[in-house]
């Protein structure tokens, strides 16, 4: 009997080195806060008003949240849904919730009840975290739901509202829970984390499902694509039920920064808050800088770095950003990609050049965050399209900061990955310098104040009105929102009605902000098969053709 | 028949998103290269001399590299080793070697012939690329050795020299590479990317493998703790041998820095180049610190970050560091996990504290990198020590960044995982801050100018005169190297030597950072057993007690 070990290569042998314990842990940005709170204890983790909480007590009560949630049998799998500004509780949320090992599902809260409504009822959502000011919707909501979930109400010292549904009120609720509740990372990273709903191009939202090795690999990108040094002092302005506030809660922990809350964005809280906190570090949509840079409170020389995605930003708010000393990074991404996965990475000798030539090379989108592994502009044939600047194809991503998929959509989670990649809908060329820059949109989206509206959604509220044959929603540029939904309606043969009075009609199925802003009366063109086109709708949008005749 | 779809929890759903080459990317450093090249081609990547290349350039090079190793038949698996200082060609190995698959394994140039002979054995190296002046060395080991590498010689242009095997040349090997060659990010993150032999507890080095993933974690985890903005400025003073220059080649091309290459440290050479090219950020043992901010050509104001580890940066350096407006970071870790895997992570409020405070803080290794999921201080029955400074324990970790292993040996590799954690064989104490601090080497290594010795190497060299019937060796303190060894001996019945004669007898066997600076003849304490007690040696070194004996 041959009883002599089998020879091992060196190439054998480096592939028998297994995975243990020791070697490899699920990446997850859970992890994070426990750091900070056991380096920094003292060092103020979260700032809202007069409110103060250390390291230490922020790691301690979302640890609590977790053991409250799990003692009512939230674990594993289940979706808790938060209905909340940017205010500590929200933070919490981050963090307490997925250490139960649930998913996060963050609504935002300028939604109707009927889509709050249908999220609740999609996600399955067993519990929600939810500010007194949104009670009422929420109330009109549950109404209509399905989901039954346990309501956590959470009445902040910065804005109390009288609004209740008699549910938890959350600081009882994790005052109960227990700092020491031995909270587990996920056995596996590619567990879901987060739960965010987008408006598609369908009527409904699709939820977006990111897993903790994306959220992970996203915090740690924004770190490196905006040039994050340790411990910042980040002003919440991004709203945290976009896309978990690109990562960012994360981000802000693994540096060890401060958080600054701020319930609603106006410029001269805005800087109230950086001149007393010295803030480091802002996100928003270019709205959001403009407000910021053109408010009379503004100070110069505060070092401030502002990232905004969602639009390119103005020249305008360019210039401004410069006169108030504001850096402004530009970059891009959608709810699939964990928010921003693109950077426009500066070019320091670009600085010398003149203000258009500037903001002409910042309004590009630009290039892949380190940890997105591929990003690129295909034809229809899935080839890159020639670095031409001219040369339109859709923008693709490939990597770990791509969402998990769309829960139970396995239809448009194909459709989204398609032949490999991750097709963004968004139509782009790509420069000679290889930065990719958004040409047009073609889920068509419309994208207001940061917001995205479907403009689907929009034609089917307007259709709900008897008069209405025909309607075209189009995206119209605005110089306050970026863009703003026009709608193109035919009417039905025998049938009248006023753009005041279809306005109205879509306010009571529409959030108030998809509302369109202007209602025309006009035949819409048509393909051969009777698809409308907007493409002749749009340009006639954009050249202003509308303004010299009467709608 | 039932054809009803059969209902999904999102429970269920959370976990059926599948992943996909669209979501799902194999974490590898070698990507970065890659992006700054696309990004900022025509920044420069490194500097060596009056050479420079661009990002273009070095990509470029990088690529031929791999190309023409491929078509040598190099591949997934293969081992190609490296005997090269800090110059161009060993950054390019660092991608090159592991683009084609391959695994790159640096070699301490300083070794002896019998030791890299043991090495490109063990490790099956297919190919070595070597600088000419390292030809001598590499003869005689390759008389030694089994393994026929191919061999690809560098003729360095700021250091030629005359040796030769009539190897390939180095230029004219990647000049017939292809820059076009598509190569391959791994199909698998846990695939090995570098070896990197260990002077562990045994005479025989240890082959301790890195994977992609730790490698890529590795080089953002410096980032984050030496906390390193975008395209720093980065002098080559830490050999790039040492755990892959801590995986900086890596972390430099993450922020599309620039690599300022140097062969030999020398304090007039560092400061040239830092006042040359502005350099941000260096890496090295405290004696290299300690060179350079005691050299009389240092400038203050350069805003230069020191990063430190292999011992404890002592007080006079740290004050002259101060002086000289080094900052510095000590930073902690083991070949085992990717070198630095542990910072001292400073506290601003503690810069008031009087300066012998300040050191003796700065003296603890500190805190786990955020890339490192957990390190700790355990009893012998693997608890926590309580936090106290004084109980002291084994020092253990777990997380990504620890190897993947010892190649070909199961017995050390499951012997260094024990019970679920990589245990570093370190021995320190937990402070009440939760930082950790080192208080003797379970390992018995010595660690002279940054280089790791093991004494029972030698003492295994010591044993093979005739004369020795005993041999010892233990750390002395040196103020110039840290530590340096001293060997205890007891000589064999009849037989005499001298102190002269075992020093030249250890030359021949050892290099000569490793004999034994002082040769001692006394009897070495023993247990009952006859085990070695090195304790009683050590002491009576540390109170010097020997310098009033005659030895």
């Amino acid at each position: 009997m041959d009883i002599s070990p089998t020879p091992v290569t060196a190439r054998e042998a480096y592939d028998d080195l297994p995975r243990t314990g020791a070697n490899h842990r699920a990446l997850t940005p859970l992890l994070f806060i426990e750091r900070a709170a056991a380096v920094f204890p003292e060092r103020i983790a979260v700032i809202h008003g007069s409110q103060r909480l250390t390291w230490r007590q922020h790691r301690d009560r979302c640890v609590r949240l977790a053991s409250a949630l799990a003692a009512r049998g939230i674990g594993r799998g289940d979706t808790v849904a938060a209905l909340l500004p940017n205010i500590p509780a929200m933070i919490e949320c981050h963090n307490g919730v997925p250490m139960t090992g649930a998913v996060l599902n963050t609504i935002n809260i300028r939604l109707d009840a009927d889509t709050i409504a249908y999220i609740l009822d999609h996600g399955e959502a067993r519990a929600i975290v939810v500010d007194r000011e949104f009670i009422p919707v929420l109330q009109q909501a549950l109404a209509i739901a399905k989901a039954k979930p346990l309501v956590i109400e959470v009445n902040d010292s910065e804005a109390t509202f009288p609004h209740t549904v008699d549910g938890e009120d959350y600081e009882a609720f994790i005052a109960a829970g227990d700092p020491a509740f031995p909270w587990q990372p996920p056995q596996d990273e590619w567990d879901a984390i987060a739960l965010n709903y987008t408006s598609g191009t369908t009527g409904r939202p699709k939820g977006v499902v990111y897993h903790h090795r994306g959220a992970y690999l996203g915090a740690i990108g924004n770190i490196l694509a905006c040039g994050i040094g340790p411990a910042p002092i980040y002003l919440w302005t991004l709203p945290m039920f976009h896309c978990n506030g690109w990562c960012f809660p994360w981000t802000v922990a693994a540096l060890s920064g401060t958080h600054v809350c701020l319930r609603a964005v106006r410029g001269p809280a805005m800087w109230d808050l950086i001149k007393a906190h010295g803030v480091t570090h802002m996100c928003g949509a270019p709205i959001v800088l403009q407000t910021l840079v053109n408010d009379s409170s503004r100070v110069a020389g505060t070092g401030l770095v502002f990232s905004t995605a969602g639009a390119s930003p103005p020249e305008a708010v360019l210039a401004a950003a410069d006169a108030a000393g504001v850096t402004v990074r530009h970059i891009y991404g959608l709810t699939e990609c964990y928010g921003p996965s693109v950077v426009n990475e500066w070019h320091k000798e670009d600085d010398a050049k003149p203000a258009p030539e500037r903001a002409a090379l910042m309004a590009r989108q630009g290039v892949r965050y380190v940890t997105l592994e591929e990003f690129d502009v295909l034809d229809t044939n899935d080839q890159p399209v020639p670095a031409d600047g001219t040369t339109m194809g859709e923008v693709v991503m490939r990597g770990n900061t791509v969402m998990k998929g769309y829960l139970k959509d396995t239809a448009a989670t194909e459709k989204a990955f398609a032949r490999g990649w991750f097709r963004t809908g968004d139509l782009g060329v790509k420069h000679r310098d290889g930065y990719v820059q958004l040409k047009d949109r073609a889920k068509d989206i419309i994208i207001s104040g940061g917001e995205n509206i479907s403009s689907i959604e929009v034609e089917d509220a307007l259709y709900k009105h008897p008069a209405v044959a025909v309607a075209a929603v189009v995206a119209a540029p605005d110089e306050k929102w970026g863009e703003v939904p026009w709608a193109f309606i035919e009417l039905m043969p025998g049938e009248n009605t006023t753009e005041e009075e279809l306005v109205a009609h879509a306010r009571t199925h529409l959030a108030s902000f998809k509302v369109p802003k202007r209602v025309i009366f006009r035949e819409v063109p048509k393909t051969s098969t009777g698809k409308l086109q907007k493409v002749p709708l749009r340009q006639a949008v954009r050249e202003g053709l509308l303004d010299k005749s009467p709608s």
